[in-house]
């Protein structure tokens, strides 16, 4: 047994003096409850679970916004995206993204993660979903990362290339394919084998470095699969396996399987096996507007796209082979934004003392599951909507969408309709906010009376916490505000040496126009 | 190795041949979703999470009534409440249960499984709480139990000993005590120390087993302990332990680590360990109806009184070591009914041939994690109110509680309000039953559409098994009609040597008010 300890002394003390490789799991649209080890019934994902066991669970992991843009620009900036521009400012407490449309991106200003580990030595790769602009200067490869395989806009459509171009597959800096043309996904059948794809990417990338005997240059790998955002898919063999019936339920065995397949690959590389984090978690809650083919954000209130807890709280496991004790739970809360600064940290990088942070880093969290008081800022859009510090949330605005939007069957909170709290018109309650004690009531059902002491005492210090933050912000230049179909990626470069360009229309900018 | 794997299927043999020692562990309104390993965040419940680790973990284990005695007359009976009495007439569809002005209780002519197992060599206690009735001829000691420490009523009041006397505490066959006077609660300090007095009890019990060394009787111990039963209790030294701050969730933990306590004397006794077959679940779900001191159902519907999927299923944990695999996890569809069959066909006995069970040996479930196709009757009180086979749930029924008591403040759906679903009113869909997917929408949020082929080819089938069963039913006597203030425990046996004897009023049978 003492044997077995000075081992792992040792190889603690190895790590230590090395940059450790990154991992970034950022799944898409994956609810909290859907994970089997955070109560999901059918219990189908039982790479992730070991992944816990071996690692840390957290259960009070938060995202920097209900929709999938401004939360990765919020990941990989360490700031909010009232900050990093990630907003619009067309109508207030929109939820804007970046859709083919759009004109703006990720500004050069902000300074991505992925720039500063490569300043630091790193080698980045990005697979997946990239999202923060698909215009030419806002591609991965203009960011930080060294490599891109994967596509910076969503897979849904409708698509045509008459009106639109469809979506534009890239290889680094080059367009490869489209979507739904050379890469294929099957819209009616749920069917793609794009998991596949980047599970293959990914341990492509990875065993370069375990041949390496991690003598050389420590990689940032950011693996961003988006089989759980509708329209979802799944490789033909994981068709039919979840007990769920549905397509959801077999991508989420299938991204589980390749969590399972990623973790299997560093743990049996002496090189990688302890010096290597990986963290996992998603971009926001589960989207719970299709009936058929939905995640779960159990036990939480509502979905993405909202403030509740079940928009914003996420499911996410960090595993360092002997730097975090096995078996370990933090309910830390914590945020997306926090990873940059903890990634800095193990790498006795500090932040840039130039721009405001929204990122503390979590290294006491996962090397000795202390915990520290924080605010937990919730907003939507350009507008603050919840704050969460301790045990408790104020509600200063609610909001779910638009009658319009709702009437058209689209319901961010199906099954529940709370009168000015759950509704279609935003609600200000910024008088006397809505307070939810968020530990004894995760599913925000028991509102706490105002006339009560325990309002009294909470709510003084959420509404300094609030005021702080609201009076002292200077918001970023918002990039989510204009459109312009001449932008879409008609003839983005590589086009020619496939044969795939269009021709664009006449440039018209006009105001995006978000219903959500 | 070797030598440990011989020395396992030796024991293996052993246990085969023997009459294993049985506990069942019954919580009182404890939710699926207050474990940890069901997915609460507070992840307060790291035995029982371990129980399941080393066990077998059901994630669709259902009661047969979303109320107390009823449920606990099942679990003993192997039969649905409306076969063993334990419903009224008074009004369809109400829960009804066993106060202490009940004038009935469990019938004689039920065979309950402490009967059967005394009949085959058994040694049965019961710890906590009876509730199948108080007047003399329905005590523990009258059905199968050879000893008994607990009380047949619930600890809530108001009782003053002047218009109802309090609750009376019973060891074996003679009152000890009463609630609030020799058995203390403080119930505005939510303190007792009841679940202390209860594990003790326990491993007193137990421990005479393992000094007989294995050579004696088995003993079949119920445990059945009420502190997560409002008006929650926990000890002092638990008080204020809980991440949620509620009296409730410090009533958790301290049954957590009852259950971690009890389990480790059954560990630690070699003639115990491989030969102790413990399940643990609840009577019903979890009562919603407290705003700070609430359990949790997630993720599924309302709670505790309802037949949505938060009155019904439980959480459950079967753990045998060396029989039942460790870390398995089970979808069999199951009920607490079921424990009749199972226990009986480990003790290799066959279900009494003279009346109808509700009850399937789950033995292939435990033993050789098989599953097999079964239906689930959800009753309310002498209504069938839904069904589930398969992956479908059909509402024949639906209702939540009266206008009159909702308007009280009494809510079994907080936070939900889905018309003619989570309704006020006693609602008739048998025409066309509610369906939804109870595995791929464990939380029934999305109602199928009736136009649907998946709703027409699920609902023939679920139809079918609906009428088959309420075609053929013969309900048994109602035995919750009748109340009477002149039952109540004002002078049972034993009142006299404790000077506890108060004078009962008048017999004036009257029939019971259920509002629910």
């Amino acid at each position: 047994m003492n044997s077995l300890l000075l081992i792992l002394v040792f190889l603690n003390a190895v790590s230590a003096s090395q940059r450790p490789n990154i991992i970034i799991m950022l799944m898409d649209d994956m609810g909290f409850g859907d994970l089997g080890i955070n109560g999901e019934p059918s219990r189908e994902t039982p790479h992730l679970d070991r992944m816990a066991e071996e690692g840390m669970l957290f259960t009070d992991f938060y995202t920097a916004s209900p929709l999938c843009s401004p939360s990765r620009a919020a990941l990989l900036t360490g700031r909010l995206p009232i900050r990093n521009g990630f907003y619009t400012t067309n109508a207030l407490g929109r939820n804007s993204y970046t859709p083919q449309e759009i004109v703006g991106g990720i500004s050069d200003w902000e300074m991505l993660l992925p720039e500063i580990l490569a300043q630091n030595g790193y080698y980045n790769k990005i697979i997946g979903k990239w999202h923060l602009g698909h215009q030419p200067q806002y591609l991965p490869l203009k960011h930080g990362f060294h490599e891109y395989f994967g596509s910076p806009n969503c897979h849904f459509g409708p698509y045509d290339n008459v009106t639109r171009p469809n979506i534009a597959f890239f290889r680094n800096d080059l367009m490869i394919g489209r979507y739904f043309e050379e890469i294929d996904i099957n819209k009616k059948r749920h069917i793609s084998n794009l998991t596949e794809m980047y599970v293959t990417e990914a341990i492509e990338f990875i065993n370069r470095f375990a041949k390496n005997n991690g003598t050389e240059k420590p990689f940032f790998l950011y693996w961003n699969p988006d089989a759980t955002h509708a329209p979802t898919y799944r490789s033909q063999r994981f068709a039919g396996k979840s007990i769920k019936q549905s397509s959801y339920g077999d991508a989420v065995i299938e991204l589980d399987y390749a969590v399972g397949k990623i973790l299997h690959v560093v743990k049996s590389n002496p090189s990688l096996a302890n010096n290597t984090f990986i963290f996992f978690t998603s971009d926001n809650g589960a989207a719970l507007v299709s009936k058929t083919d939905a995640g779960s954000n159990a036990p939480f209130l509502c979905g993405k796209q909202t403030t509740f807890e079940g928009g914003f709280r996420e499911p996410a496991i960090a595993w360092w082979q002997g730097r975090i004790q096995a078996k370990s739970i933090t309910h830390q809360p914590a945020t997306v934004m926090d990873l940059f600064a903890t990634i800095l940290e193990i790498n006795n990088l500090t932040l840039p003392r130039d721009r405001e942070y929204d990122s503390l880093s979590l290294t006491s969290v996962l090397f000795n599951n202390s915990a520290f008081e924080r605010p937990v800022f919730y907003y939507r859009g350009n507008l603050f909507m919840a704050i969460r510090y301790g045990h408790f949330k104020a509600h200063f605005y609610t909001w779910t969408n638009s009658w319009k939007q709702f009437n058209t069957g689209i319901d961010f909170c199906p099954g529940v309709n709370i009168s000015e709290f759950t509704s279609h018109i935003l609600t200000n309650h910024t008088l006397n906010p809505k307070l939810f004690h968020i530990s004894r009531d995760p599913s925000e059902k028991y509102e706490i009376k105002a006339s009560s002491q325990e309002y009294k005492s909470a709510i003084a210090k959420l509404k300094q916490i609030y005021k702080d933050h609201t009076r002292t912000l200077n918001p970023g230049k918002p990039v989510l505000n204009w459109c312009d179909r001449a932008v879409m990626h008609w003839s983005p470069p590589g086009c020619e040496s496939i044969n795939k360009c269009l021709n664009p229309p006449q440039s018209k900018p006009y105001l995006c126009d978000w219903p959500h």
